[in-house]
């Protein structure tokens, strides 16, 4: 079995898709959460100075999505050929597109600035988004792809508790597609242990 | 043979790499290109409401990189096992990071703020990503990743007039591994080709 070590903040939010997906595959890892003060320290130590960083067997890698798709294919979940592959692929470049317009928000530091534009992603492109994933979700039959059980499910559902502190309000609650799609995540054993288990944080 | 058809803005921005592993592959496509004012009216027919979208025997598809890795394959370009695969979807997403940065200052609508951001970004986060990808093509023989062409030198190399023009400085001139990368996929009798033939644009 290989050795992983996981880098990043005390959050949840990018690493927390490479978390689900190693305990998917029921590997131990250490969960190394350095706290803010010390990332002036260990920025200069990682390739391209961010986080997540896995070490696998003393090999380090980066990328919270190219991590989560090479764990995916490890449990075998990342679909039955390279059409259903690109198909979760899709569903997961297009989440961090909605991440970016929420993030676009949230990380304005001038409030006045900051303010207008939630106001804009909240009119408009933010339900635009969760109502198309909710399609998707409908059609795949509470999943994102292929209908049945992928990576970018374990992604969705891993990055959404920093999602909803990020928008101010749950969409599971208002969107009953990725309810399902949250539930069939959140109900395999091993992921509800993992929740279970983890150390609590707020994103 | 499949059948192709491209739908994008006249530009190469993020559809080349899709047109640069199309061209590799050989394939005939149809490279649709609309005008900014069709755009409105084209948009609500996208998925997610974005472009490139690719029609594959008239299945849609989008996103740029989910594409470029789906073709990517098709034209064994991915890397020789899992970890290769990695390796290649790192440094994509990792220029993406890269774009981002560019984009967060070219998209700014506020011209001061512009003038701010694009000048924080040329001082630090620019040339400190435009070394570490210099030095991994140094580490790669000419390449981004395992010391061989991948799909994502051709998605780099792709893409580079869109950044280069974002940036108004040309970084293959001044990073001699970069512009090793650059040769190392220009001169592919294919992309050669598509170059040489492809519709003049800016961007």
């Amino acid at each position: 079995m290989p050795t992983y070590k996981l880098t990043y903040f005390p959050v949840k939010a990018l690493a927390e898709p490479i978390r689900f997906l190693l305990s998917y595959l029921e590997e131990n890892f250490e969960d190394y959460r350095f706290e803010r003060e010390q990332w002036p320290n260990i920025k200069p130590n990682m390739p391209f100075g961010k986080v997540p960083v896995l070490e696998i067997d003393g090999k380090v890698v980066h990328q919270s999505t190219a991590i989560s798709r090479y764990l995916g294919k490890q449990a075998k979940l990342v679909g039955k050929d390279d059409w259903e592959a690109l198909q979760i692929d899709i569903a997961v470049d297009t989440l961090h597109d909605f991440r970016q317009v929420v993030a676009n928000y949230w990380y304005e530091p001038d409030e006045a600035l900051k303010s207008k534009k939630k106001e804009e992603a909240l009119a408009g492109p933010v339900p635009f988004y969760l109502e198309k994933f909710d399609q998707l979700a409908k059609e795949n039959n509470g999943y994102l792809a292929n209908g049945a059980l992928s990576w970018g499910d374990l992604y969705f559902v891993a990055v959404s508790d920093y999602l909803i502190r990020m928008l101010g309000s749950d969409y599971f609650e208002k969107y009953e597609n990725l309810r399902r799609l949250r539930d069939n995540v959140v109900n395999i054993p091993s992921i509800k242990k993992w929740i279970e288990t983890r150390p609590e944080s707020e994103l």
